[in-house]
């Protein structure tokens, strides 16, 4: 009744912005992304009989008001699955994820939850059944089920029963580096789940941006079959690109960046015109991540370092799927 | 034969993004502007017969190369008009338009140069016929032949006879102030003229760009009528992000802003949560435009002065259309 899972969050190269059912996650477009070594949530959960209710610690403290909420009610799923309705749960999280800062702490958080959980009560998913279950606590959590590249297949079902991860994997394993550029000042003040819902709702761009995903998700899976790093970049940062322009068009308009991020984005597309190839992608926050090959690590972490607002910066490779331990 | 007119800038609040016809320069969407009185050229245009060809001196100085062949081009339509085709003419201008740094130096320059030109050569063209022929030399250029809020009606026609700017007065004189915030470093890499180009031919947002102009165009309209300065800003502010996302869309994407672009933009956001009503728009690059009004000029310019990049800030009343001396 008692199981420990570690899960590691991902960096989005599609992202995910716009849900098309607000209940279960059923997200408008597909999306794509890298799981990352560097940052993981280690969970346990332990079902009892004895208890009233559930209760949730994260890194050593307890956790009230609405993150324990989304908590329970992600057990409640876990419950209802496994048809044992009367136990609740002692749920213990060390987070290795920098909170409210664009890196998907939920990414990660909830995945683990979710194969702890499972594991715990005795219900046996497969890969894609753990992944839609895990959607439903946090839509971007469903990608960390695996490691390396990973697409969430939308899907077109309203119940959701095709809208699961798969891994995309190159024929041998490819090394593509990630630097998280954490910014001195960080805090953000529009959720992703609040801006997507903006952005949804207002933007006319909105079309624009769910128009061009195909094609960008056709061209991202053809450079990771090849190797293209050149492509996978080009793809990755274009895309970005287009995630934060459609904030600007919608009522009222915002954005995540901050000077900072304009000048760490800048420094990237110098970089390039000096002949190291990286690209930045920027999640729903003003952190900037970097992609860079393992040639040029030592250059890439030097120039980011050096950009004044830059509180630090942390490297990263590919990483693995959902571990048990 | 000769003539001399001083004509000045103008800031657009509904931005010109954007060509249907690019030979006699046909906009895809109506604009809006307020001229500015900070801002000018004067130029005097003398025709002579025994000329062999045109000459163009700017501030003192002989120019060659694609901006002569511009006015030389402009010319020659004047030349037409008149049908005195065998004349060339003088040229000299006088340019208070910082250039190359996001400010239209071509509307003050194709504005005053139109009104000399044809007067120079004798031929009497009303206001409105006035702008068709500027809108030829350069788009924007055809909003400074009127002072205050200036429309530019994108009209239907192939021909452009429909394609002229308008005056938009409110009942009584508004005096809203701009702030002209030149940043240190103002070099831009792409004219508007290919930066508009390349986002018509590859942004996925263009087509929601154009459909959400007839509304701001008539909010802005509105708050003019109205004299209601936060509606007008906060058209104005939501306008020029819209523009600035669709480059974001563009293959390859682009952005005119800087790091401290983004550092003005938040000021001024900062200012209005501190209850001074100040509304920003930017042009093609990376200076910025502040919107405010005169009793608040001096918290105004204090607050702008103060933000690290910014190099200088330059205070304009409305201006007037042009005049001849």
């Amino acid at each position: 009744m008692k199981a420990t899972a570690k899960a590691h969050t991902n960096i989005a190269l599609i992202k995910y912005w716009g849900k098309r059912d607000e209940s279960i996650i059923l997200p408008t477009n597909s999306s794509l992304s890298l799981t990352l070594d560097g940052f993981y949530t280690t969970t346990t959960v332990a079902f009892q009989e004895d208890l009233s209710k559930d209760s949730f610690i994260l890194n050593d403290q307890s956790v009230e008001g609405e993150a324990y909420q989304r908590v329970t009610n992600f057990l409640d799923k876990i419950r209802n699955l496994s048809g044992k309705t009367n136990l609740y749960a002692e749920v213990s999280s060390i987070n290795e994820v920098p909170t409210a800062a664009g890196f998907a702490s939920s990414a990660s958080g909830f995945a683990a939850l979710a194969s702890a959980g499972t594991r715990a009560i005795g219900v046996d998913l497969s890969d894609e059944e753990l992944s839609r279950l895990t959607r439903q606590g946090s839509g971007s959590a469903c990608r960390s089920i695996y490691g390396g590249f990973v697409e969430w297949e939308m899907g077109s079902r309203t119940d959701g029963k095709d809208s699961q991860a798969v891994q995309i994997k190159p024929e041998t394993h490819w090394d593509v580096r990630v630097a998280a550029v954490v910014l001195s000042s960080t805090m953000k003040k529009i959720s992703s789940r609040a801006g997507m819902k903006r952005t949804v709702e207002t933007s006319p761009f909105y079309t624009g941006w769910l128009d061009s995903i195909p094609n960008d998700m056709k061209e991202i899976k053809s450079a990771i079959r090849d190797k293209d790093f050149e492509k996978l970049g080009t793809v990755a940062e274009s895309n970005c690109l287009k995630m934060h322009a459609t904030t600007l068009g919608a009522n009222p308009p915002f954005t995540y960046w901050h000077d900072t991020t304009l000048r760490v984005m800048h420094t990237v597309q110098e970089m390039r015109a000096n002949g190291i190839p990286a690209y930045f992608t920027i999640d729903a926050g003003p952190n900037v991540k970097v992609l860079y090959l393992p040639e040029n690590e030592d250059r890439v972490k030097e120039k980011l370092q050096e950009i004044p607002g830059v509180d630090r910066v942390t490297l990263s490779k590919p990483g693995p799927g959902v571990t048990y331990l």
